[in-house]
């Protein structure tokens, strides 16, 4: 699929059928993943691909009650290791988030083009899901992302027009 | 271009030709930029496209001496509000470094299509950008980026395997 029909199909996802991820379809968004750059090519990350019913149940208390996360096939957890990251440059830059944020992004399109869908997960308790999947201390949790065949076609939301998201040159 | 191939064909750029962007893919990839999710859809991003020389190069002393920001003929600076943001829900996520990371992938990934090169700036001094663009105190600067037509093919990093930086079920 073109990429730029690939980023105006992708929609969040809340309702998955119970069908599995086909192992060919689910090694190839992960190989999206596993390509994205990352600060001096450290991929200081780490993804945990849930598949296990109660590991999933539990998730959804750790992810706020949101329902789909149960019933999404797959549950991908994205995690990194801080100090193995860029660095902080100082100022705003986070370096872990943006690589790890990436590597989703790569994921989210390429399912798109695999007639899956996903939906990004904010929302969730880090010390929660790291206690339920055994996740080391030293490792952060960037973002949870559900991921599996749609159940009904999500709503598009609209999007700001260009005017008001981009300037040239200077900020006024 | 199909996104998978984007997506190995994606490579850093750090050696630009001075020819400019054309108008219409630079519209092209500001648009796949405009279109990505956001937390809650909050869209809490500014985008300023640098094409003037004068700016390019107060811009290279602000990223730490990085050369390549002079020469690209364009440079995109990512910003954003956190108070628009999705909010920290706690832990280690944080919506707009999220956010932004996203929208930067999809001009990264759409500019391959293009025939164009980008490389993610991360090693800037925030205060100072700021200043040369007049970027208001409460907003963040999360990465730069710069977009051009490459000057040479651009060296293609390895990355880990699968095996490496994927686990199931459980972290161990």
């Amino acid at each position: 699929m073109d990429i730029h029909q690939a980023i105006k199909e992708r929609k969040s996802v809340r309702r998955y059928r119970p069908d599995p991820v086909p192992a060919e379809k689910l090694a190839t968004v992960l190989d999206a993943m596993r390509l994205a750059p990352s600060g001096r090519n450290a991929q200081p990350w780490k993804f945990i691909v849930v598949r296990d019913a109660g590991l999933k149940e539990k998730l959804v208390e750790a992810c706020n009650g949101q329902r789909f996360v149960g019933e999404a096939p797959v549950v991908v957890v994205g995690c990194g290791w801080e100090q193995r990251a860029y660095s902080k440059m100082g100022g705003y830059w986070n370096s872990l988030s943006v690589d790890v944020a990436i590597a989703l992004d790569h994921l989210t399109l390429t399912a798109v083009a695999e007639g899956l869908g996903t939906c990004w997960i904010g929302s969730f308790k880090e010390d929660t899901v790291k206690e339920i999947l055994g996740i080391p201390q030293e490792v952060k949790v960037i973002a949870l992302m559900a991921l599996g065949y749609p159940a009904v076609e999500p709503e598009a939301k609209p999007r700001k027009s260009l005017e008001e998201v981009v300037v040239f040159d200077s900020w006024d």
